[in-house]
């Protein structure tokens, strides 16, 4: 009886598959990749984006510096194949959370386009890039974690924007000018993007 | 109105909580971290589970070799550095998913205890480790892989079960033993283990 069971385990295995959960919520799962220079707003929106999908009971995440390096890649620095291998790691995930039904939302400055193609060719079909663009100036008026001002004062090494490239996308599936656009303006725009895909009703 | 409305999106800004997302999902996140030998039923056991709560309208989310090996972790061998930052890995991918309010299910062997010690130090209170037990002549009939025939004919070097060891976990939440009991019943076990701790209603 016992190997009759043991042979059994093989059979009829249900795998839930990621139509079936977005099922479930709703809703398809996809990545929202936010990029942009530091200040350009890109956790503010991703956190806005998903509080509005929470009101209409979508089913989130979002992937940020605060949950992303001190946890999973918290072994890695910001030599270039450390950076490269952060924005691999952000993709995956990401690509994980999207086979889960979940709409994520990643904010990282990812700053090259070759990264970026990374994470998008993990998933095309569900990859919505979201530029979060401001003026360098603006950025640096608001400088959130006064990191601008580190930089230049010569404290902060390889800082984009001011001694470290950012590579702006060029096929983005969607420019937010934050400097002009109200952060709920910017959520409208992005939830247009998703109800034209098909993420959400 | 520019720089105003630059200030302005560090306002107001509402991050969506694990606890609202739980409240979405009308359950809690939480890892069910299934170990045991090649072929003691933790894939098969994971997604049986997965199915299970399926039908009771939870989130869930099964990481396993498939989705992990060939994608996050496929830049790692079976080195023993590379062994423990796969598990490292995989725990906190597991903690971002109870983060989100799903119930992540894990299936890898996950020999070393002291591995299995970090995952679960992530997220203490939501960590269910099950210990999927087998005879290993029970785990190496069924040999769904052919890894344990490779194994035997030293095709296959570090084994676990065969030449490396498997640290069998000595304060599991549950033990089920795949050899004795059917899947459901397996199944019955684990949803009783999760009505218990409040994971689900």
């Amino acid at each position: 009886m016992t190997e009759q069971k043991a042979t059994n385990i093989t059979w009829h295995e249900h795998v839930i598959s990621q139509d079936e959960l977005e099922k479930l919520h709703g809703h398809k799962g996809c990545t929202i990749w936010c990029t942009g220079l530091s200040g350009s707003g890109k956790s503010t929106i991703a956190n806005a984006v998903a509080a509005r999908l929470y009101e209409m009971k979508a089913s989130t995440f979002v992937l940020d510096g605060d949950n992303i390096r001190h946890g999973l890649n918290k072994n890695l620095g910001f030599s270039p194949e450390d950076r490269v291998e952060n924005i691999r790691r952000i993709g995956e995930v990401a690509k994980l959370f999207t086979s889960a039904g979940v709409v994520n939302l990643t904010a990282f400055i990812s700053p090259y386009a070759a990264d970026r193609k990374i994470a998008r060719d993990l998933q095309p079909q569900s990859f919505v890039e979201v530029y979060c663009y401001a003026d360098l100036s603006v950025c640096e008026t608001r400088d959130p974690k006064g990191l601008y001002k580190k930089a230049r004062a010569g404290e902060l090494k390889n800082f984009t924007g001011i001694d470290a490239p950012y590579e702006a996308p060029e096929n983005a599936e969607l420019v937010v000018d934050t400097g002009k656009l109200s952060v709920p303006e910017c959520v409208d725009e992005i939830i247009k993007v998703l109800r034209k895909r098909g993420v959400i009703g």
